[in-house]
């Protein structure tokens, strides 16, 4: 741990505290909003943010970890980036009851100090975060293999602002109700109480991160935990430990700061084939956790973390349905980049195309269902080509399991666009691959019915696009969905699929063309899955994610003057 | 069902949503509201209420109860009176798959009604329910074997605010967020979206009431789903069914008079070993379950309806803690009273008071563990005799289990004051008992470890206080509580007793010594469980009992404007 420099936490409640109130309003009000700027250039990231952002980020690995945390006296090396190098942070090993006992010890304190100043010392850490956001974009884009400019927005000011969201609602609703009252019941001899309303957290708070978005996924539980009492343990994926490792040094020294316990945050990094997920999630003392991965684990952890309360994002399968369109060369070009980002690895990037067999109606004629295929082809060529261009889209694959993944799926149908790798021109040693786009009947159901997590898309010919909506329908209750796609010249379709995306629990995107695409979701206006299918029990960031995290507690006695 | 009188939805939502934006302000400052009177004899009620209700009750017998729903064609025969008479209500017989059919096929339908409009209706359900309130209280006293005018008081107007709270509640939180917005990104070329929010139910809840509080139990989660647009299926226990049938036929009522499906509230009754609660939370459109009763049965359902939210409310060991007192006789009376009202058959009924070993101070001087009970015994007598008096306390017992609980209880130590048998001078057949106290060290764990539902008392000598409060912590960690009460005359107690409640999560009563008791909460002012303790995992009624019941669906598309 750094040196000390303490925290005037009155003034820090003074300083953050209305931008809370502000940021809930906007929440509510589901505008643009957004603390942490997205441009990676912008002033507030220093003159010459991308060198100097690279020097911190050397500078970082040069200091090394501080943390101040129970250790079992080990050191995990850290990752080798998907670009290359070795990384330079290592991680201390842990023994997880030891990080439950550790956090437990540090929730009354951390319970006393209320809504207001745990509000204001989350926004501290964030915003510390926020002016670190290039070395955290670099930990992202060096351990998920993100492209760097993507690691940079999703992995810092996005996943920030998802925190500050987090906060805004959990303090919006901390103090939703009166904290004191005079209570007095009517009558001849009226009765008179003084009753007070204490927030109590549920317990010590897991965050189990995901490999693919290390911050943009953990920074919501990590701080509506935070925010609302719950000492949290954050356990990475073992391949993106380092962005959550900085998240927990900067949050320790704000504590610290503020004249609390670093205790109240801290990291679990697991050796290999160490359950540390399981031992976490299933102490007694473990009241919230927060979960982004595979389903398998997911269900998992709802089935025997049965003392907490479980928020879980897992698989699902996305759809889109294209039924026609007034901007044919925007939809196209949009679909292709939907596809491509980050190589596909994303739990919002489409997977099934449905499409109508007889083809649509679009601003450029009738096209058929084969030339629906080749126009997706052609842009994801043209968006990708050449290849230094086509990698700062793709970034680069870390998992073999994405790529044997598209080995097999070639095998699904007819190959539209293959899969190709493409030489990274700054890092030869990266594995970059373009989508994958296979046409195949909706009658060959196996082919889309279950997630291809990687670059790897499936173009389905369906009778129509009424016959399309209900394969939709169906898959999202079935598989789940976070995302959901539609495409069309008709209000009467997108009525339909409105009631296709009731029904099922999904949001809807209709006729992205532009600049936003279906993958992508923005804080304080977009919400992030509903929490209703299978793909995730939760929503990032909505008021029951927030609201079973703490509880109140009452305490009532006659009023002196009653 | 009867003649249908058409309601204008929009003159409805205008008469009531005034009422619940009001009562949403009122929850949340837990300042002294009420829809309901609780006096019987109010003007609400009619110019002679009891006579009046009475010949309601009869002539709703004579009626018998009109539903429109699925039906296996079967009839079950009604409830035997704890007082006596044979109840003249029977009830369909049911398949629980065919009722979940019929429920989420009404769910669109109301679904699209919206928040304001599902919230008018709940209200007008539960206003005409108010205008039956002794209809009410007499089903409930007539099955459950509460006192007259408890059954009133707990059983219509009690549990009808509740009800209130609950759609208050829900409409605050569906209606928080913005319904539609014009999403503007700044920029060089600004971004600009329509975004629209809609409120989507989970699907087909499931409300599975409790024997003793058919109705104040089950109508916070009754109304909380419909509200959230969760069609309704209420499965009442076998021996109080009467209360929730009524509910049941005037909510259909009101639905088929605004033009709704009457399949929007089903009543699920049934017949012996039939295991219909466990068909119905398992079927997975099932997506909200609520739940009073048994743990074991409440942790059935939280292993086994996994694809439901389930809200439970179980069993637990209530505490007193008693350090000393300024007002002696008050306290006495006040305990009696608590120990007494309904025999004991609530899960707020105080069942292990300890009292340290070398007794407490009070206002008349010190007295010693012997005379603590002693001093309760006498109050139990002055509270009880005569019996015409003790019958309107203790009510009736209709379970057998709860006779034989009272008689294994006698031998846990020594009888401060046995359970007599007292005659019921209207109701000869009427079962009527007064609380068994036990003295028992606090060495025999056994003896106050588990909950005993009735009029069973445990004193527990212990070590000081601060043993006792360290006593109380234990038992609500471990078997939960939903009620503490505290008697003492230092501050310093009354913190350390937070303190404890804050860890355990319970709320807690400092030295009730005149007409509030520590069993009893009031609707918009006191929650009732805290939900962070085993005997629940839900509170009446906070944010997290509302959020959770709906999601929000986003639909979004580029503005034309932008």
């Amino acid at each position: 741990m750094a040196e000390t420099t303490p925290i005037d936490v009155d003034a820090l409640v003074e300083r953050h505290l209305p931008d809370v109130t502000a940021a809930a309003a906007a929440a509510y009000a589901r505008g643009f909003h957004s603390r942490y700027p997205e441009r990676p250039t912008d002033p507030a990231y220093g003159d010459d943010p991308f060198p100097e952002g690279e020097a911190a980020f050397d500078a970082w690995q040069q200091r090394g970890l501080h943390l101040d945390q129970p250790t079992t006296g080990g050191l995990i090396v850290g990752e080798v980036s998907p670009y290359g190098p070795q990384l330079g942070i290592s991680y201390p090993t842990v023994d997880p009851a030891a990080l439950v006992a550790a956090a437990a010890d540090a929730l009354p304190q951390w319970r006393a100090a209320g809504p207001d100043v745990r509000a204001a010392v989350c926004v501290e850490i964030l915003d510390r975060l926020g002016a670190r956001a290039h070395e955290l974009g670099l930990a992202v884009h060096h351990t998920s293999g993100q492209p760097r400019v993507m690691a940079f927005q999703a992995g810092a000011p996005h996943a920030l602002d998802r925190g500050f969201e987090a906060v805004a609602y959990a303090h919006a609703a901390m103090t939703r109700h009166a904290t004191s009252v005079r209570w007095e019941k009517p009558g001849k001899h009226p009765t008179v109480m003084h009753k007070t309303f204490h927030v109590a957290p549920q317990g010590v708070a897991v965050t189990i991160g995901c490999r693919t978005f290390p911050t943009w996924n953990a920074m919501p539980g990590i701080m509506a935990s935070l925010a609302t009492g719950n000492p949290l343990i954050v356990k990475p994926h073992p391949a993106t430990v380092m962005p959550l490792a900085l998240v927990v040094e900067v949050a320790q020294q704000v504590l610290v700061d503020a004249g609390f316990s670093p205790h109240l945050a801290m990291l679990a990094t697991e050796g290999p084939d160490e359950p540390l997920a399981r031992r976490l999630a299933t102490d007694q003392r473990v009241r919230v956790v927060d979960f982004t991965g595979s389903s398998a684990f997911g269900e998992w952890l709802e089935e025997h973390a049965r003392q907490a309360r479980v928020f879980t994002e897992k698989s699902g399968v996305n759809s889109i349905v294209i039924d026609g369109t007034d901007h044919a060369a925007g939809m196209f070009a949009n679909l292709a980049f939907s596809l491509s980002l980050y190589s596909g690895q994303m739990c919002t990037t489409p997977q099934a195309l449905f499409v109508p067999r007889d083809g649509i109606d679009t601003d450029e004629g009738h096209l058929s269902f084969e030339q629906v295929g080749e126009r997706i082809a052609a842009a994801l060529d043209d968006l990708l080509e050449p290849p230094e261009k086509g990698v700062q889209v793709l970034g680069a694959i870390g998992d073999q399991a994405v790529l044997d993944r598209i080995d097999e799926a070639r095998s699904l149908g007819t190959v539209l666009a293959d899969s190709r790798a493409l030489d990274h021109p700054q890092a030869p040693e990266a594995v970059v691959r373009t989508p994958l786009l296979v046409a195949v009947d909706a009658g060959d159901a196996h082919a889309y019915d279950a997630e291809r997590f990687g670059p790897i898309a499936v173009l389905v010919a369906a009778e129509s696009t009424d016959a399309a909506l209900e394969h939709v329908r169906d898959l999202v209750a079935r598989r789940g969905a976070i995302t959901f796609g539609v495409h069309t010249r008709e209000d009467k379709v997108r009525a339909q699929a409105t009631e296709v995306a009731l029904d099922a629990g999904v949001s809807v995107s209709f006729d992205l063309t532009q600049g936003v695409y279906v993958n992508q979701t923005t804080a304080f206006s977009d919400f992030h899955a509903t929490g209703a299918n299978p793909a995730a029990n939760a929503s990032l960031v909505d008021e029951a994610f927030v609201t079973c995290r703490f509880h109140l507690v009452e305490t009532r006695i006659h009023a002196q003057d009653g």
